[in-house]
């Protein structure tokens, strides 16, 4: 406690853009939520049924949100081009026209799971902490920065192998899990690569000073820390003590 | 002052559709902008080019908060349909794909009156209540029940008429004016009455007590306000009495 900070000549030059990029990517190997223990039981096919549904229907909160912070953050853009290329995300995720979107096809998820659709658009049956969670990804999207805000998506360079390694993992490991229920995750294996290039060279060009480019990397931090929270949320609910809060969803079977 | 109000023995019954749809289009009959003397000077040819130009960037800060206020809408609805439905009018300002949008089509309306975009799209020349009462218009739409905000864009309602007048009167009275310029009117001719339909129909819908019928109506009225309020600016500074504020557009040839 009582310890002098070690000097930093650096503390206040601009990273080089490799530096900034190592920074970022240094955020998702210390913290994405593929490291969480959720995740290995989900994937190496440990988790029942019951614990895949409540999964399934706590992330649709997650989904839902996307669209809504992705208008948020257009809402706050003068630049008609940035406007028009971030307005894409918001069709990948609700569809337009004849293509379905994101959120339908993670509703063929939860059906493929037998969970009603009504129960799920509902959020009747997710934790509380999933929904205070994800509103607070929609508000820091709101309120901060534009630059920062752009950084919080930068979570998109960690996904490909995390989707890879669900498609594959749950495709082997569970008899409740076909091709067509992993829709959503192969769809995003070709978009999320698009927006996160576009949104590594937006900050990388638009973060203008030292303490901008650490704002960004905090909010790669701060976007890393809404993932895991929502699987520290699902695993203390219904892996380990398994302390379902009340009026949450409670798989078939569960204790009382 | 001490005049008792007079018992309403109705004033808390839901009105019928019909009675709901009068109350909206009373305030169009008594307060849209085609009644505003600034419009009737532009439309009937009795402004000089310096006028219109100021007329031109102001309404060009309307036009690109339009965009921001249909995104600052959808990012709270948790609809999914009305969000894919709602989309499409941030399309019709920004473009999408080919589609240049509204935005661009009235940036060849102030490049045919011969301002420079980049003066145009800085705002720096706009009057300064302009801004005020369009950032209002953006933060009553992201503050306001979702039904209240739908009924402030039914201003759409009147709006054909207006544009049938300016495209008319503005082609036949200034020489500056071409049919090419005045394409932002024209695309709007069908707009402005699909998203009226639907935003008619959704409030008529959702509205569920005489107070939020109420709040709708109202809703409306301050639309109004927001489109007069910029009118009066615009007269104050550039017809009567003519005081421009420091920083704003100045027409060559104006007085110092």
């Amino acid at each position: 406690m009582n310890q002098t900070p070690r000097p930093q000549a650096s503390a206040s030059e601009l990273w080089s853009p490799e530096e900034f990029d190592a920074a970022i990517r240094a955020v998702g190997a210390e913290r994405y939520h593929d490291k969480h223990a959720f995740h290995k039981l989900l994937h190496g096919g440990k988790l029942n049924k019951g614990q895949v549904q409540a999964w399934a229907l706590n992330r649709y909160c997650y989904q839902e949100a996307v669209p809504r912070k992705d208008a948020s953050f257009i809402s706050r853009v003068h630049d008609r081009e940035l406007r028009r290329e971030w307005i894409r995300r918001i069709h990948d995720h609700d569809g337009f026209g004849d293509e379905p979107g994101g959120i339908e096809r993670w509703l063929i998820l939860t059906d493929g799971l037998g969970l009603e659709r009504d129960y799920v658009t509902s959020f009747r049956g997710a934790l509380p902490a999933t929904r205070h969670i994800v509103e607070s990804y929609v508000r820091f999207v709101r309120e901060q920065p534009l630059v920062v805000a752009v950084a919080s998506s930068l979570t998109e360079l960690f996904a490909p192998s995390i989707h890879r390694e669900r498609i594959a993992g749950m495709l082997e490991n569970y008899s409740f899990i076909d091709d067509g229920v992993m829709a959503y995750f192969k769809r995003r294996l070709s978009q999320a690569p698009r927006d996160a290039d576009f949104a590594l060279a937006y900050v990388k060009a638009n973060a203008k000073t030292r303490a901008e480019q650490e704002a960004c990397v905090g909010a790669v931090r701060f976007k890393c820390d809404v993932l895991w929270a929502q699987l520290d949320a699902l695993h203390h609910a219904y892996v380990t003590p398994g302390l379902i809060p009340p009026g949450a969803f409670r798989p078939e079977g569960a204790n009382s």
